[in-house]
């Protein structure tokens, strides 16, 4: 295996974008991150994009097929992959790029992931995203995300004592680094007060403890470091890409404090990479909820199991804390376009780790971690960056 | 790039299977194939699923995580990669797996294809079948995959002469090797007459002409060639694996007369196995219509891009002709649940050069080829297979 380096990078507006299609965003993401490579469109020997149900929001299923077309490089008749592991499916088609990059078949490859999800009724877009989980268990009995998450931050509230405040600690925190960046969907502050007496939701989620319906696509280009080297001076090593898989219903997981699957992504990718959790400097997390943000810095190993919620009160995971958390507004003010999520995170870190991130710029950020997961954690990806 | 083996196959009946879930079908191929390869469940290190429409058909997406907890390997967590490429998912997904243990990356992965067609009526299933088109431009005005290969079906009868007569002896072919097969949805023989009188769906492709709508999972086991070793005496050798991306829609196509992305993983794959055209004994091709059969073993270069009716007409690809083409009855009678297609046409293979096709069995097969389609052309997968 060799080594993979981040050489460019594209991301649309994240918002309500009534005004553009899929495949729209789709080009616009391919070929943003294309011309910030600085490769031609012949240089792509492979693509791979991750969606997770376009299928349902807009009627289009063959996402790699459509990707060749809007980005001009059908007549290559290269490779495309759609990639799709429900809210996860950006990162996994990264780390599917990945492995084709490290293993010597390709030298250069773009990765994408897109989602247009305002095309359809809230209501609607809450059955199709229920389809990230169990169906015939879960999601037919009722059981949305926000459900499912409730019953996670119930638990985690009784287990530990974590409060409401803490968990709206996160869209305060969350929603104040949104609004430096400018892709974002929400760029207002919001209080823990505004967090609390906002709408419930599940109980004990408000609705502004839970991500938005957003439209969004990204694209990142990426190339074996020695070629890397020919297009950029500023190259971002992928040190780690892990994946693993674990049930997709949640009452089947081995425990239900965290997320399992993401504790064992987690732990392969500081050992791949040879690094541990200390080490790192800033991090996106997959904040669909408050409290997935809570249980993400523990099972990241960043806080022992538990303190997750004292650790946000005590501002650790603040842009000026000593690990920042969600630079980019995160899900919750940045916006969840699912397939464009993880991708996003990428391509936040990827300006991090080179300096570019403007007025969220962590100083000498030099190693970034990316965590996002599928459905209540049937799938969990972790990306371990470094600045060259 | 290692050598890499299918050491074992599992495949469900195919058909209108109301008592099943798509749960159980994806269960039953993959216990299946693992049986079959005679590994144990910690064995395996990667699992690999294709599917088109889960999400439409059965509102169910996260395909990897649904597979990993209904074959009981949740606890493994290892990586889980749902890929999709319209009706050439099946296909896509195993290239996947063959690149991840070709690069040496794993030793042993698991890779299935499944859908769950019939629990929506016939007309929404047209309808979802029309999302691997292009949405905006195709499907929107009404345009559905009959009538897209209806276009290519008139195209060829005007600039080569082939007949209506030629297409439905394509019927007549696959109904007979149907009957041969346990596992096809249609076991019984048609006639030509039977085709032609049969209903007009898109002129000039009649019912008998069109693949049904189907129920059905399969997957394989692969491993690199040394492991391979260890579990059988009759390794079947992936001696190619190569795909191509086009157009999503058809009109931007270079040609109209066959699917060029085909020509190109074809040109590609025989490279790839040091094989040409004249030293395969067995194939499977994507006849999701008659007119693909057609179009398929011209673009594959068994015969001159013209000659393909001509071909069939003269018996070329019957069981005891010199090409027997789709043994196990093909889309057209074995059925097509899209997402399973390509794992399907695979697995017959396996039993052909393994010797175990019983009734269908070719004298002395030993190296086959599949060619799965996505769409109308958007993306074709072909494999070169090689009995060891």
């Amino acid at each position: 295996m060799r080594d993979v380096a981040l050489i460019g990078g594209g991301l649309t507006q994240f918002g309500e974008l009534w005004e553009k299609s899929l495949a729209d965003l789709v080009a616009e993401a391919g070929i943003g991150a294309i011309m910030d490579a600085g490769i031609e469109g012949e240089d792509i020997e492979a693509l791979y994009i991750g969606g997770m149900s376009a299928g349902r929001f807009v009627g289009q299923e063959h996402l790699g097929s459509l990707a060749a077309e809007v980005s001009g490089l059908s007549e290559l008749h290269i490779p495309a992959t759609r990639v799709e592991a429900a809210c996860a499916s950006g990162s996994l088609a990264l780390h599917n790029g990945y492995l084709a990059v490290a293993s010597g078949m390709y030298d250069i490859v773009v990765v994408g992931g897109a989602e247009k999800m305002t095309d359809v009724a809230g209501t609607e877009a809450t059955n199709i995203l229920a389809s990230a989980a169990n169906r015939e268990w879960e999601a037919f009995f009722g059981a949305t995300f926000p459900g499912l998450y409730a019953l996670m931050a119930r638990y985690h509230m009784h287990k530990y004592g974590t409060t409401s405040e803490q968990l709206a600690q996160v869209a305060v925190k969350n929603h104040h680094n949104g609004m430096l960046n400018p892709k974002a969907q929400y760029r207002r502050e919001v209080t823990v007060e505004d967090v609390l007496t906002s709408t419930m939701v599940a109980d004990p989620l408000h609705l502004l403890d839970c991500s938005p319906i957003t439209d969004g696509a990204g694209a990142v280009v990426i190339s074996s470091m020695d070629k890397a080297k020919e297009y950029t001076d500023q190259p971002v090593r992928i040190a780690a890409s892990e994946t693993a898989a674990d049930s997709l219903s949640l009452s089947e997981r081995s425990r239900f404090d965290g997320i399992p699957a993401a504790m064992t992504a987690s732990r392969r990718a500081y050992q791949r990479a040879g690094v541990s959790a200390v080490d790192i400097d800033v991090v996106e997390v997959h904040d669909c909820f408050t409290i997935a943000e809570i249980m993400a810095i523990e099972d990241l190993g960043f806080v022992e199991k538990g303190e997750g919620g004292r650790a946000v009160e005590d501002g650790l995971t603040t842009l000026d804390g000593e690990l920042p958390v969600n630079t980019s507004g995160g899900l919750k003010s940045k916006g969840h376009p699912v397939g464009a999520t993880g991708i996003a995170q990428i391509h936040e870190l990827m300006l991090q780790l080179r300096g570019q991130a403007d007025k969220r710029q962590v100083a000498d950020a030099s190693l970034g971690l990316t965590h996002n997961v599928g459905g209540s954690g049937g799938t969990a990806v972790i990306h371990i960056l470094e600045a060259i």
